[in-house]
């Protein structure tokens, strides 16, 4: 077979494939709310149904929560399994988006062509650079390349609650010789990274009762406790003024960085200034003495992602709430345990507790940080197509996101994962007006062409 | 004339009066919610036809919000004002609510027969128990009593927008020699009372803004600001240790009770036990050296009355948000200057901003707390009849809420109040469920009958 051929299709056929994906992106496939059951099984199907036409052995298959995606393609090579997820995130703030977030279309912009719309990015887009590739192999050659399992996740939006169960059930069908991950992005928007380093993710809901009902301020105001005062000094108590995280036991697990390590990070051209001016900030906001890049890769955080009580609608109401709740997520980085932490921070919330007030929890998923080993002879095949593709070296980078599946590949499948995806800092994920580049979608289709070439 | 004709007269039409309040109550009149502006109109409507067709010279009187009602019947004697609100509390959270908060009922309860519904007792009730004992005193004597102007607000729950340029604009015709507010409770909802001494009330909102988007926790989580974090820290730091608020010069202006004052309330039968045991609390949260009628009749408190930001939806979404969101409220005492403490704050917001947060502020209601002077006759006068009517020694006590219309009488029309109501403590009034006792209607008809003909 000719690469270049494959990849001279990809070239010319980029515009149905671009259709292609505006179809899926159009399929409101929100996994966290249950109101959106109904899409995440379309989007399931829509997958099965493209798989199957390009000649894999497809089904959905269902799982207490929104169903699984698996194909097969057997041929020759090494057996290679390919994950990404269909589900995607909330869409609101709904009035910060330009335009309906699943009425994705293509758009001119000052940086280049983008594809508009939630889950482009993250990680419809993605996933659709590996189906293009198998396509315009299969069109080009006859067969599949090579020896492949796809495994497309419906829940990996909201904690992933049907995984594991899974992937023990359907141990043997899932158990390639190594995974290939597309759900990171390129380092710095432009040079091509395969993540070695991840980081974990704890998540707690919590909830704060005072009295039993709601108050009037008026009648009970400054004599009866107020949970929203009680919930936020136990926030505010969370970080010491250092930017450390307070809760005992936290920092257990958490190693200093290798020199080698440490090294070849300095000599990243990561521009920190950059980072945070893209969002509007200039000043680092975690601990005292790490730079921007050691915050998000290889340090543990806390940080609020939603909390609510009172009256929030317009006007003012002088209620005394009896109730008040936040959203909670540590990420984690070493040997740092999800589970003691998680007894630990509720322990902690306990003993900031006053007098007639309670306190419920809701857990919600709590995954380990996760290292690559890269001594596999993929990791070097691989990042010489990368490298290849995109003019630039690739690295071996940290990532500060949490991708849990690449630790279960290793602890439950016993394979490792490489993780290779083509987005961009200024993609917008689980934001408003989230986007996927044109040269993302087309370049990431060309990469994989080259890495199954490579790995072939 | 016979007042005790009048008295029976108003006991045997009781469910009249009573259908006609249910049917005030299903006017959906929350003022603070623009999408009920017609509602608001409709009340005012309803109450004009009311008092009209009882022989008052009554008009809707437009503002730039919610109308006025204005109603006057020249006749003999002293001129006494009447005020009440129309406009009600908004309902949510409405699923604690047992029933439609518009569909309202009478209901029978191990407490005796109770109307329930939004405004029951706060304030359709109460204004209703004076309309109706005109009512039966027009029937019984062929003329409604005394010299009488009625002024019912529809912005009294969304910071009285209007009230201060309608006074303005209408002093002429709203001066009158006293006025009576029926928008306050019994006494431990058992002993009558005038209240004398009312809190006054500085509502705040505060929009605290970081990155110019939302982030994604993974990938800037550590190295970015957290609004909401900032957001619980500002609000854990307005209280110390002991209760006290923080702002800097809030207590310019409190002072210490009077010993004879300190000692009148110590002689109530005040259970603070039970006060704090009826909403499943315990122990007083305010300032550490205080008993709880201090705290709610004479201490300045600082509460948040409502907190949003970020994620607050279903399931978990780990965002880093752009903007956390605070609505919070300080009750007033004594000489406490509402913009001084307004200014103060703000300076105390913005002092604990870190780099790259900004703040915006929504100023809402500000009012002086007021006490009335109780050397008018008029005061000794009703309470005499309300202890006649109640058969319990009537009181003058203070009260924790905040009802800037009796100092708003005194500053601009020079008239004292009387402040008279016959709501009880477990009226849920700004809370699911809220009712009115059929007691606390009836003998408050028959009170107001009591009141005028001893002002007579």
């Amino acid at each position: 077979m000719s690469l270049d051929a494959v990849l001279k299709r990809i070239d010319e056929t980029l515009p149905e494939a671009t259709d292609r994906l505006l179809e899926l992106l159009r399929i409101p496939s929100i996994s966290t709310d249950p109101a959106y059951k109904g899409e995440c099984d379309r989007a399931a199907d829509w997958l099965v149904a493209e798989l199957s036409a390009l000649g894999f052995d497809a089904a959905k298959r269902p799982t207490p929560g929104h169903p699984m995606v698996v194909a097969r393609s057997k041929g020759e090579g090494r057996h290679v399994l390919f994950y990404g997820h269909y589900d995607v995130q909330p869409v609101d703030p709904l009035s910060l988006w330009d335009r309906d977030p699943f009425d994705p279309e293509v758009q001119d912009t000052p940086r280049g062509k983008v594809i508009r719309g939630r889950g482009s990015s993250d990680d419809k887009g993605q996933l659709m650079t590996f189906v293009e590739a198998c396509r315009a192999w299969k069109a080009e050659t006859g067969k599949l390349p090579g020896n492949l399992t796809i495994f497309f996740e419906g829940e990996e939006e909201s904690g992933s609650p049907s995984l594991i169960p899974f992937m023990r059930e359907n141990a043997d069908e899932l158990k390639a010789e190594i995974a290939l991950i597309c759900d990171t992005g390129l380092f710095e928007s432009t040079q091509p990274a395969i993540v070695t380093m991840l980081r974990g993710l704890l998540g707690e809901e919590l909830t704060i009762r005072g009295a039993s009902r709601d108050l009037h301020s008026g009648m009970y105001g400054g004599a009866a406790m107020n949970p929203i005062r009680v919930l936020s000094k136990i926030i505010a108590g969370l970080h010491d003024e250092n930017g450390r995280i307070t809760v005992p036991g936290f920092y257990d697990g958490v190693s200093e960085l290798p020199d080698a390590v440490r090294a070849q990070w300095q000599n990243l051209a990561f521009d920190h200034a950059k980072f945070l001016g893209d969002v509007g900030l200039s000043e680092p906001a975690g601990e005292k003495d790490r730079t921007p890049l050691e915050m998000i890769w290889s340090r543990p955080t806390c940080d609020v992602n939603g909390i609510w009580g009172g009256y929030t609608g317009d006007g003012f109401k002088t209620v005394l709430p009896s109730e008040a709740h936040a959203k909670i997520s540590f990420r984690l980085v070493g040997q740092q345990d999800p589970l003691a932490i998680r007894e630990n921070f509720r322990a902690y919330v306990r003993s900031m507790l006053p007098a007639d007030c309670t306190v419920e929890f809701h857990g919600h998923g709590a995954g380990p940080a996760s290292q690559m080993e890269i001594g596999d002879p993929a990791f070097e095949q691989a990042r010489g197509a990368l490298t290849t593709e995109w003019g630039r070296a690739a690295s071996y980078v940290g990532c500060g996101g949490s991708i849990p599946i690449a630790g279960y590949f290793k602890s439950i499948l016993g394979m490792d994962a490489m993780l290779i995806g083509f987005g961009k800092d200024d993609d917008q994920i689980h934001s408003p007006n989230e986007k996927y580049d044109v040269e993302s979608f087309h370049k990431g289709i060309r990469s994989w062409a080259r890495i199954l070439a490579a790995l072939d």
